[in-house]
């Protein structure tokens, strides 16, 4: 392992696991395939059987470890066994569940410092659902439904930090997020946000490229160039008057650069004669 | 009248029947206050009560004459009475209820061409829900729901045709019709996309600036710069890419003009000390 980080992989949630399987053979691939180790951290989901179903799929698409790490308190975030584990795998998957265990349990604790530290090695890590709200610096803890921003509507917490560029939305077209992905940015229009439909991920590389994966869309709203956020003023639930975003809406295999924000469609491929 | 074109105003359904009442309240002023005339056509509706509501709420808020005119089949557009009625007021107001009803029985009779004429001689047209969505060129029928767009999951069709600058969409936030008014757009992207909120409308005035009035968010799809579309190439329900949209979520007193594409935020009123 170098000194190039790995690659940090939000999925929308609900990700195909029979036929295609498009992200979790992405994923499984990207971390070494047949030669490669992944661990699964359950923490987000309260359902017992999470972490072995998880260690099925990737070993059925042929890894050589799969291994849950159930860590269910605190006190397991300094296992050293577990933490043994983190030091040797080539990826990290985080389930869906309720991100506010996951920052609740991993926060501030060994865990966390190892991901950070092995993301920045090399390590790739993926969530999804609530494992990819988890990934980043601000993280969406919950909020209210609709299309439109409004003051209050969203609640926004520390999360793993991973990258502090992006804001990242889950369940997106499902749920009807992009009113409270517009107010998280509205308060400060630093980071980019990322709506992410179900079974659809972005694969964001070392170089910042973040190339999506699946069989929905992924949105990008981009503030840098935002010239009025009212939100300073606004009463809850009032409507937030925000001038000046830009809106991409990309698909399987359209890239985004995290750094210049240019987005690009798929790449064009030959048709069959 | 001169040859000024009078206003038009999309209403995003649900606007405030007592109260403030601010969208009704402002339409009548404009169409005169106590010197104005108004006549509603409830066509939309199948509820046959809607006509006289309206003729209610207008005359409670001081206009000179508020008339319903119940046209129900493509024969009452050619009614002489009714149409003289046309030809007198300041201002028409089309209620909620199927836009299809209304391009059915009016799209293409003296009833339409005379609201054309007489908007472009000044007088101004308000319509909510169905109603709003008529107003323009080119309609949306019908459509699904959600964030996302998607390939086939809105029906254009055609409209009054007082403007083909703006597509509209409403009852924006409660129903969740960002993806079906992108789609719409990713057509041509030619047009302005309009998503009013209920309770919300935007008053476009002859100098094709657009204000907001009411208590929900009028989102701006401004598709000027769009680089990319695949929606010429892409197959049923998969997700339409688009590349490079401009987004403005306007509230209360914002302003847009159509022309420039330029947005305001509502100017700053100075506290009372």
């Amino acid at each position: 392992m170098g000194a190039t980080r790995g690659f940090i992989v939000p999925v929308g949630g609900a990700e195909e696991k029979i036929g295609d399987v498009a992200i979790l053979r992405r994923f499984a691939s990207l971390c070494g395939g047949s030669q490669g180790r992944i661990a699964i951290i359950p923490t987000a989901s309260e359902l017992a059987e999470t972490g072995g179903r998880y260690e099925e799929l990737f070993h059925s698409l042929g890894v050589s470890v799969a291994r849950s790490l159930p860590i269910a308190s605190r006190a397991d975030c300094q296992r050293r066994e577990w933490l043994d584990v983190l030091d040797e795998v080539e990826g990290v998957f985080l389930t869906g569940g309720n991100q506010l265990r996951l920052s609740t349990m991993i926060g501030g604790t060994e865990v966390a410092r190892a991901l950070r530290r092995r993301n920045a090695e090399g390590m790739h890590v993926a969530g999804t659902s609530a494992g990819a709200a988890f990934l980043c610096e601000h993280m969406i803890a919950f909020g209210r439904e609709g299309a439109s921003p409004r003051a209050k509507i969203v609640t926004l917490a520390a999360g793993l930090g991973l990258t502090n560029r992006i804001i990242i939305d889950q369940h997106f077209r499902q749920r009807d997020r992009l009113g409270r992905l517009l107010t998280a940015l509205a308060y400060n229009p630093f980071a980019i946000g990322i709506g992410l439909d179900e079974n659809t991920a972005g694969f964001v590389g070392p170089d910042e490229t973040l190339e999506v994966v699946g069989s929905g869309a992924l949105t990008i709203v981009d503030s840098s160039e935002l010239e009025f956020s009212s939100m300073a003023k606004v009463r809850k639930n009032d409507p937030v008057c925000l001038i000046g975003l830009r809106l991409h809406i990309l698909n399987d295999g359209s890239t985004f650069n995290l750094h210049t924000r240019l987005a690009a469609p798929p790449p064009v491929v030959a048709k069959r004669p």
